[in-house]
């Protein structure tokens, strides 16, 4: 049985079949969380007493965290890029832990940001520290990961883009919805990875609907790369890519081939004035639902609500 | 006068006419170090008394902290590069800070990697927090810059350039080299730092040369810029970027706008047969030293010597 754990700001809680039931515990982060493990499994065998409706969620996943994501990670959404899936290569980048929001705070556009997009995606929160040479295997995995959370992998494609680097345009305040909750999975439920669906909304419209079968690096993998370099820790974040179905859309192959040899304030120049007609782009005032589960429902990630604003 | 702190296993040291002076401070991280700063000024107007090359020296920017690097962002190195220093954006990417390593210590090429290249930087080490939104001016940098060491950004072309994002490329253990000292500057010095000069050699020959005046987006800029996305923190480090010289250097136009027409796999194997050609690439065994000074020596951030190692 998967246990599902919320953050409020000043208690973390269980979901029991009778309501949240409080974890007693000294935990502030999300890896002290982790560490008292009998609290939090106390919790989920007790009666919980308050409705998981009336708390006001924060992330379950703290910060300061390291927050890594995959680039391109789905073949429908290389292919929507304009790239093939055969020759994408496993690839990383950072966003700032400074942009984590709960799951039900708004999405704030900085004033100087034009093109905001979404990007639903599932989030793995670590397990323990796992110094970089770490050996990670199909068989190991749980060891390593506690659990999945809902993210939203915000991005300001007109900063993102130009920039070529995607640090600055993903990781401005609040461009990392996580949650509501943090899921913790043993062994055999993580093995379900694959049947997982990802589904995005904005007003309601569906937007995104792809399941992990759609992944082409998958978390052993994603893993075993990421630790012949960086040294991960309880509670760090990793977001494991978007499938097809963001507001970015690539321009079509001759287009794309006869921007490429324009000078960079030209192509970008076309490039904006064209999106600028795409209405799904985030609009001030839209609503954003992501939700992650398997069919069957046996593991829930839950639902996360967002409202865009924008900042004046 | 500048003061240049020093940091071995056990102790931090201020250089002083008479030699190396040990700290007074219970200071672990260079964030403690910065905020002790009666220690660190009692040890400058002591008398060292121990000789500072017999001392063992580490980075003096302790992990973990950030390590926010800036994209090209000399001209020299923008036009090498390809591209146009007017139409290029002022762009970051994350390295890992499990890859600072000290100013004496190995640079470990790891087996897989074949293209090693190396970038001398100024790192401007962090003063004091600093939240998103913080206003940065001239008049205020030296608030927030404590001031400044050699770096260098170590890089493995053949994984940074095909994945585009450069955080791994860039972030493996020891590919950040740092000291040999954190020079501490007050507002009048940090005002010189346009003409500060990086130099590299590698067996003593030269490779890279360069004043700040070549440098697009300077300190004050540069951190007004992260800011509006980016909380700091005391002892973080902002690599400025790299001036012309590398190994890497760009091919003529008309063969990069030919080969970027061709599929992914065939652009890179053919530039990685052309790359492997090029004997600028660091050589296991390879010496390489960095100094960053003002060419009359009132401000001299000390030379670092880094040796190539290939692991097998």
């Amino acid at each position: 049985m998967t246990i599902s754990v919320l953050r409020t700001v000043d208690a973390w809680w269980v979901v029991t079949p009778t309501g949240a039931a409080r974890v007693d515990t000294e935990a502030t982060t999300t890896a002290q969380l982790l560490a008292d493990r009998p609290a939090v499994e106390a919790a989920a065998s007790s009666e919980g007493t308050v409705a998981v409706e009336t708390l006001s969620l924060l992330s379950p996943v703290t910060a300061p965290c390291r927050v890594v994501a995959q680039m391109t990670n789905f073949a429908s959404h290389v292919e929507d890029a304009g790239m093939n899936p055969d020759t994408i290569p496993l690839t990383f980048f950072r966003k700032s832990s400074g942009s984590i929001s709960g799951p039900n705070d708004d999405v704030i556009r900085p004033a100087h940001v034009r093109l905001l997009d979404y990007e639903v995606e599932i989030g793995l929160v670590l397990a323990r520290d796992i110094p970089v040479g770490t050996t990670i295997t199909a068989d190991n995995l749980a060891d390593y990961v506690a659990g999945l959370v809902v993210t939203n992998d915000i991005s300001a494609r007109d900063i993102q883009l130009p920039k070529t680097q995607f640090y600055e345009g993903k990781s401005y305040p609040t461009f990392t919805p996580v949650g509501p909750a943090l899921v913790l999975l043993d062994g055999d439920e993580l093995k379900r990875f694959t049947d997982l669906r990802l589904r995005l909304w904005v007003n309601g419209e569906p937007r995104q609907n792809m399941t992990v079968a759609d992944m082409i690096y998958q978390p052993t993998e994603t893993l075993q790369a990421l630790t012949r370099f960086q040294r991960l820790d309880a509670g760090d974040l990793l977001l494991t890519g978007t499938p097809v179905g963001t507001a970015l859309s690539a321009p079509p192959k001759p287009i794309a081939i006869l921007s490429s040899l324009l000078p960079p304030a030209v192509k970008w120049k076309l490039f904006f004035a064209g999106q600028a007609k795409n209405s799904n782009y985030l609009q001030d005032g839209d609503l954003i639902e992501a939700t992650v589960f398997t069919d069957d429902g046996t593991i829930d990630l839950g639902r996360q609500r967002t409202v865009v604003r924008y900042a004046r």
